[in-house]
């Protein structure tokens, strides 16, 4: 086994094991859909006898570990299935959550939430997004976190927070504000929360596009004057935004290329399909409208690989920040190109695609809902613009002659 | 209350019964999907007391009734919300498959089905497509109904059949192959079929995008040998296709203007959002790509409120086959117009656009399921197409010259 | 011949005599680009003879005329041709200056302008955009109108104004500002300028993606202290802007239904083309995504025809100010669609689609100037989301309850 | 000088000579528009100096050359500027015709043909599209070349030849039919014809969109009975089809490049556009609208960029065959997104996007020309689509389970 490379081994385990168990996954949770079942807990124990387990970890402080470029596509292939990432314990919000804690946790943090996180025991949630305000200006969060001799005490409301519907979610990452008059983003704490402290109460659990995505799930959860000692504060006070947007980085790149993922299995499924459908006696593989379709599907897969690609490299190369202009390209392009191509692949698919045989409509669904997560496409093609007229006015001013 | 006019009294029977109802339906309906919440009767009541039941009747064999173009602007009205159509009786298919009995019914399927659809007592389901083929090209269509002395013997599978999980669904019009050597239109026929006739089996409820539409659902259903007298068959053997075209004309238009009736309530939810909400420093209001998409919607909205309108009218005037080209038109452009409004709307709204608090992501999967139910866009396309095509190749004929 | 209607003598004279000449047409100009060739008098003579001469004139004053939606189809047709309008009298800034002229004008200025401008003896062009400013923005209007005892003095410089090329242009209508201390909208005044005043110089013509539309051309103007007698001034001073806006609402119906006119040229031309051509063995007919550019353009016509009809009926019930809104949407879709149409029809031609034989590159681009001839889209759009945002604000304030 | 980088070097150039040389070499044209105005030769010379020369040129037969890799970054520099191709030598067509005599001709046609052109010394054309068919299917070709003794005979007519208008164009390849009996693509052959060769008359000169494209220009030219020594033909008979699609291969590249750097320049003329205008109060670079075209525009010029450069890695790896999935990607994606691009940069400029004071109307023109030349984008689409349904069939034939 050792014989193949690692994209081949993952291939072959998402052949042998990942598609033959959607089925019974989704099977098992009718009867109770916030319970883990069974077969998540095998393929876990199977993944990691792979070899095939938190890949996304980057090599860091002497452990060895995949670089962007290299994990890239193996997210990729994760990607063609929603339950996939879990099993390879790369799942969000979980992989974030390692990343932030492995950078800028303590000692006692790494070893409380670290470990069995990376062991894949327990999960986790990021409760950032708030239900009353636009949440993709992290300076609109309201969400107090107000120290308190050696507590901190945490009030607020948050939402869409994956992962808090999971029956294992023992802790939250959450950001508030400890303090509304530092500068702009020096105002806002990275804090953990476990989630059976008094007072931080899962209201419920949101639905998007109709799907519960079970077990994981989305909470809406109430943080009541919780009380937590002082040492739950990650790096300390005033970090928060910096950590986010540290965060949001690979966590970028593992969400395009999974998104890359779905849509590459979204092509297969149309092409399959149109093979042996015939209507108007003719079979659709030889219809110009649906050729078509398949042949921008496949350019506008390629584009956002590259691009993807691209930004991983930078990435690895030059931090968050050499390639934050390309992390905010790939967070546009990729759920826009997902919801193009798997929306051509329903239609092709007829009635049958947007129902549950096939997973065309959830992936359609989750898709989409990443054209709003981490920042809806406006924001970041705004700053997008921001950078690109910074850059022609400083050309300008260094006397660069005007484009004629 | 006479003082007004019709489209007033429906207008502020939503505002004052529906909307105030929505949540509590939907609440309702959380401990058991498939039974009928008591609102819904209530409001069926207070429905018929106001005069706006059964709205969509055409003037018919002396019988009083509004013209499509009439019509038109109230099903806009009820199509702002998803439970409002059975308020009124007017909820697709029950309002096709009453036209089907009123045009064509025996007096005895009269009495027996029409009476009580019209009086809003059962619900009825149209069992047309079949997850096997695809039945956007009816000559693919399978299921059999075989003749047996007095009888038919009705053998096959059906699926996306509307209404089939409704409680108070009593009865089935299917579509079926009497006579697999007739010429390729006259095949087909369409027969009632009583839901608790032995052989028919609902064998599951779809979703659609995550969504049951309970109660009314999505049936997939089984008739295995199931047997009916021959007085069940409508019209008579070989009238299926005539009669699914005839109903499917003002079906379009029905469908078309409910989608714009849901279009406007996304344009309305998207204004108000933006009014007061902040981002970056200035309201959503004053960001100019908000203010794009709100003129565009804008836009899309009337344009397909004219096409439809203007098919009402054509339907009116020459009936199903002089309005066509329009009903086809109309079939694209609406669930389109559809979904890129709604989506925007969605976009607007941040997270809160694909969760359960607005309607606006159930109104979207609506809207893109109409974009394959009756038949894919690229099949009205097409025969649009065809026939700008032989218009051409006429006019050649007939002696006129070749545009310059 | 009155046997006929007006809508069919139009479309026989454009067939008769219009479309033969457009070659005609073209070849004269070829030795001199700005003289009018034979053919136009010729053609201009017998319109007149028709009754086809001056047709946009509305009823006036006890004269009689056509409805704007009486109008509109007609203009649709000379639309189909770009040689066509002047033929019969209706092309711009003509018209829109004869309305002026019309409305506002002096009995010695009707006299000495409007009436040779209704026998098509002389031609006249409009100066209002200036190439220094975004002229889509009245208040940016920098050529001044200065009064000097019993004269007015004219400096400044404007572009694109349609018509000064032409050998026969013996009048331009100009504004300026009067009174820059005014309140915003009063600044400007339009006045009247002989095109052989001293100071008055067409620097250049300039060709739009490439063409010179010649002979009527789109002039680069000088005003250099040009002197007029202050009886020059139209209506008074102040008044500019008024009556440009005024003048604006019917010739945007007017270049909204000349763009519905040439994207039906367009499509049959397309249609026509693909009839018998063939590529990879067969027609281009039984192409599927040629049939989908034909059913689309087919849709997207009849749409923007439904709405620009819909404000010639808005504007003969309530005028320019209360067909706005519906003004605002055509001034932005029919360019849109006429772009989108005529593309695809270029696409279907091949190489000769770029080219000289057929007419639609250089319908193509005449489509895509108008949309940013008076007024960007852009503009046009955010005037109409102003609109909607304020009707939604008054219907909050007045009680109405928030969109559930 | 040799301490720069080659494109440090061919920027500097760009800066230095070719744009201000841009209004000078048109003014030039004005007064003869088939000459060569004399500062092309001055820019031509200086190229040669500065070894800025036959950069195209690959590594072949010992001598040295850029890979395709190498020199696309290049080329995206040159195509900023519609006259720089041909100051550096590497002008379509010429580049292809070198490469075809490069890789194909004879001793002797090398001798007399390949070194001027590489000397810049002559130009020439390639003749294959016709106006009487569907080109892009080269089987439809007509122009036959029939052996007569030591002779070949030609006859046909062929248009958009570009650069049969230059005067220093001294040579067509022609593609003709040698034996109409062969298989499908053994029909066709490539000859070389001396332009004073009897027989030969360039009929006329084509406009694109209005533009000549002087002095180059896009020829219509008869052959009528053109005789040519059996040596003309290149390679052998039959080898004609083979030739132009490797010689395609490489020249997709460059015009995907080019579009690139076309697509460029428009962005930097948009951006600095709207730093310093203002409408209705606010600058335009702080119009949300704008700001998204500018956001949109850097992301499709990077996907565009990162594939093309795919492309020519791929070609470098395995030449045109290996690369031919890719080559059909950037010929659809090239063109497609120079004219979005440029069409935004041209709304953001209003009147003087469409003028011939900024580049962007003629560049735009020859963008949309490319989704035509070389094929229509539809029969690229159409490729791709044949190359992916393949590979779906042969993975199942393969024993590879269906996609779930």
């Amino acid at each position: 086994m050792t014989l193949y490379t690692l994209p081949e081994r993952l291939s072959e385990f998402m052949e042998t094991h990942i598609y033959p168990s959607e089925k019974p996954f989704q099977e098992a949770l009718k009867s109770n859909r916030w319970q883990v079942p069974e077969v998540m807990e095998d393929l876990k124990q199977r993944a990691k006898e792979a070899g095939l387990w938190n890949l996304f970890l980057p090599p860091y402080n002497g452990n060895p570990g995949l670089t962007n470029r290299e994990y890239a596509p193996l997210c990729a292939t994760m990607g063609r299935s929603p339950m996939a990432p879990e099993v390879f314990n790369c799942s969000a919000p979980d992989t974030g959550n390692m990343e932030v804690l492995l950078y800028y946790g303590s000692p006692e943090q790494q070893e409380r939430w670290l470990r069995p996180l990376q062991d894949g025991v327990i999960r986790s949630c990021f409760a950032m997004t708030e239900p009353d305000v636009a949440s993709s200006d992290a300076t609109n969060i309201r969400t107090a976190i107000q120290r308190d001799g050696h507590e901190y005490v945490i009030t607020g409301r948050k939402w869409w927070s994956t992962g808090a519907g999971h029956p294992n979610c023992r802790v939250a990452i959450v950001m508030g504000v400890t303090n509304p008059e530092a500068p702009r983003h020096e105002r806002q704490s990275l804090i953990l929360v476990p989630m059976d402290t008094p007072g931080v109460r899962v209201e419920r659990l949101l639905t998007a596009f109709g799907y519960d995505d079970a077990p994981s799930g989305h909470g809406e959860i109430i943080f009541d004057h919780v009380r937590v000692p002082d040492s739950a504060i990650i790096w300390g006070e005033g970090k928060g935004f910096a950590m986010a947007q540290g965060r949001l980085g690979p966590g970028r790149i593992h969400h395009a290329m999974r998104l890359i993922g779905a849509a590459e299995r979204a092509l297969d499924l149309m092409v399959e399909r149109v093979l042996d459908r015939t209507a108007f006696g003719r079979p659709l593989a030889d219809q110009g409208v649906i050729r078509q379709w398949i042949a921008q599907s496949r350019i506008d897969i390629e584009q956002a690989r590259l691009l993807t690609l691209h930004a991983a490299e930078q990435m690895d190369r030059g931090g968050s920040k050499a390639a934050r202009r390309e992390i905010g390209m790939i967070k546009v392009v990729a759920p826009n190109m997902a919801t193009r191509v798997i929306d051509r692949a329903i239609q092709a698919f007829g009635g049958a695609g947007v129902g549950p045989d096939v997973p065309l409509a959830a992936l359609w669904a989750s898709a989409r809902t990443l054209r709003l997560a981490d920042g809806p496409d406006e924001v970041h093609l705004d700053q997008l613009a921001r950078d690109e007229i910074r850059a022609a006015r400083e050309r300008l001013a260094s006397g660069h002659p005007p484009t004629p």
